[in-house]
């Protein structure tokens, strides 16, 4: 096989996409970045010290436990879950990739509603499956009945990125009631919001994912879970990477979640900043989405925002662009610190 | 959806296939593991200070390099290879579902020889794939002409597992002129042997994976990658989650790529003490198939094997049973410290 031989091997749909593109992550200079809605505040101590107390030769070169039994049964006792209804992920996007390869054939159907994450697409395309998207109501609702009828894997990003907007529990249980399929209700910055769906997943309704690396402040450790019932548990486990959590996150993840006051005091700082920065932001004349998440929408109807971006960027503040096909654009500005917040304000200040 | 339409929706061949069963994985008591070839010594010095290094809050809390710069760069020097021909994995193991997802379709083919790595066939499950297997030769060869005409990702896991069997390379360039489809060469256990493939990937006529869980003993941060052309590489890189990498095992990857000298005083132990349990092994009567990576693989034509590891087990040493439909059973046995050893053949002396 020649390098072009290789190449005419590659699946059409792999050789035609283009390819889930992150945020950037700079990796030097004095950056303020409010690109990727990292916590801007440091994980509970507690995390450093859990993983220094495994970090050594000996745990390093053992292989970790598959099924992160600690975890689970650190997570359960906390969210008040089943531990053997929770998969293990290498961040959530892992989660989302074994529930996209566990329910989606070829030409299968991925569908959510726009504007969300843009991973669902990537994840569809990988799949050689259709994506459909149906767009949200004026009041960032979603329609009943539900248009899509044919067999789907639904994702729902409750709160939704980038919006930050948030469907009600009663909304979310006709959804499950009305997709043919099943619902992944993708929690990444549930903390942030007022409710959540664990609830509606101890039956099998919907499926729930969770991340660490937003409220836990935990994106470098990669670490995610799904909370499902255990019959369904056990087949997505079919799915993954026998060995796709190592031992120094693992440890880090039940650290993480057996803190619960941090996440608390974290959460209330910057939800104190969203709110700040929600108001400043109109007075520039941004129209503001109110959030739910750690992060802010705001779009403008009497300019372009992508100049605003570039600036931005220039300045070295960074926030994410976002333009949807079937939407528009805007920009998504992370809950940065204070003086994070501070420095962007000023920027605009002198721009606008 | 109640838990039982969610379950209807699996794909068929995820809810018919029975997920791949990695060793076994005591978590606690007084148990000498020889099963699942962990390196018996720990890894290199530098690899716990490189982690303590940026073991902090601030980088805990910000995602990683999604594609490994600084580790790229490393082994790109370490092993004497272009750093973007580099892909990087959480463990072979994902990189190896990597390749499967990039280059097989639904009814696609995955071919290996057999006996070999079980979770070749859990990948091509996972696609909907179908699943081949060629029989090596009496002496650890494969058949010319190869005997599969169709297209096929091939996988050759060199040395072999469970066998610890090589293939010369002049045989490996011939395979990859004759398979109509990529080769894979998985090179978990090469630094264990005396050649291995790497110079054959730079045009891109294998695809060369390594992994960091045997010889720089670090199973434990689930660290893998790929190496060919940067072409396909960037196709790969398509293929895998973004952030797939954690920041601790990305600097823990670097620090030991970088340390070749413990890797070399390492293999040095672990090669005297494999030739000693080859020796003794043969004299306690077992069929010795001499090996080229970290553990020997033996079989019986007097007795089952089975009630061997299982009597073993029962006195706390841990061997691995393996069975092939295609081929037979027989006991791997990971090569560890010389002390283990010891033990092994202390019992095995009481038992046979």
């Amino acid at each position: 096989m020649s390098e072009t031989a290789v190449l005419d091997h590659l699946r059409p749909n792999v050789r035609k996409m283009a390819g889930y593109v992150p945020g950037e992550q700079p990796r030097q200079g004095e950056i303020v970045k409010l690109n990727t809605n990292e916590n801007p505040y440091p994980p509970s101590p507690r995390v450093l010290d859990a993983v220094r107390e495994v970090l050594s030769g000996e745990r390093l070169r053992k292989y970790p436990d598959p099924s992160g039994t600690h975890f689970r049964e650190v997570a359960g006792r906390v969210l008040g879950v089943d531990p053997d209804g929770i998969v293990i992920g290498n961040g959530s996007d892992d989660v989302l990739t074994i529930l996209t390869r566990a329910f989606v054939p070829e030409n299968g159907l991925v569908v959510s509603p726009s504007p969300s994450y843009l991973l669902y697409r990537t994840l569809a395309e990988l799949q050689a499956a259709k994506f459909m998207t149906v767009p949200f109501g004026s009041a960032w609702d979603l329609p009943s009945p539900w248009p899509i009828r044919g067999r789907a894997l639904t994702y729902l990003a409750n709160p939704n990125s980038p919006t930050g907007t948030v469907l009600s529990l009663t909304a979310i249980e006709r959804l499950a009631g009305e997709v043919n399929g099943p619902l992944v209700v993708d929690e990444a910055y549930a903390d942030f919001a007022e409710f959540n769906a664990l609830h509606l997943a101890r039956n099998g309704r919907v499926i729930v994912t969770r991340t660490l690396s937003k409220s836990y402040s935990l994106a470098g450790i990669r670490f995610g879970f799904a909370v499902t019932t255990p019959e369904i548990a056990r087949q997505l486990t079919k799915v993954k990477d026998s060995y796709n959590c190592d031992v120094l996150s693992l440890v880090a993840a039940a650290a993480a979640l057996a803190d619960q006051d941090h996440v608390r005091q974290t959460r209330s700082k910057i939800l104190v900043t969203r709110d700040r920065l929600e108001q400043k932001l109109a007075q520039f004349g941004f129209e503001v989405t109110p959030s739910r998440a750690n992060f802010v929408w705001v779009r403008r109807s009497d300019r372009d925002v992508k100049p605003i971006y570039e600036e931005l960027k220039r300045r070295n503040v960074l926030v994410r662009f976002m333009k949807y096909d079937d939407y528009g654009d805007g920009l998504r500005v992370t809950v940065g610190t204070d003086a994070e917040i501070d420095r962007l304000l000023d920027e605009l200040r002198t721009m606008l």
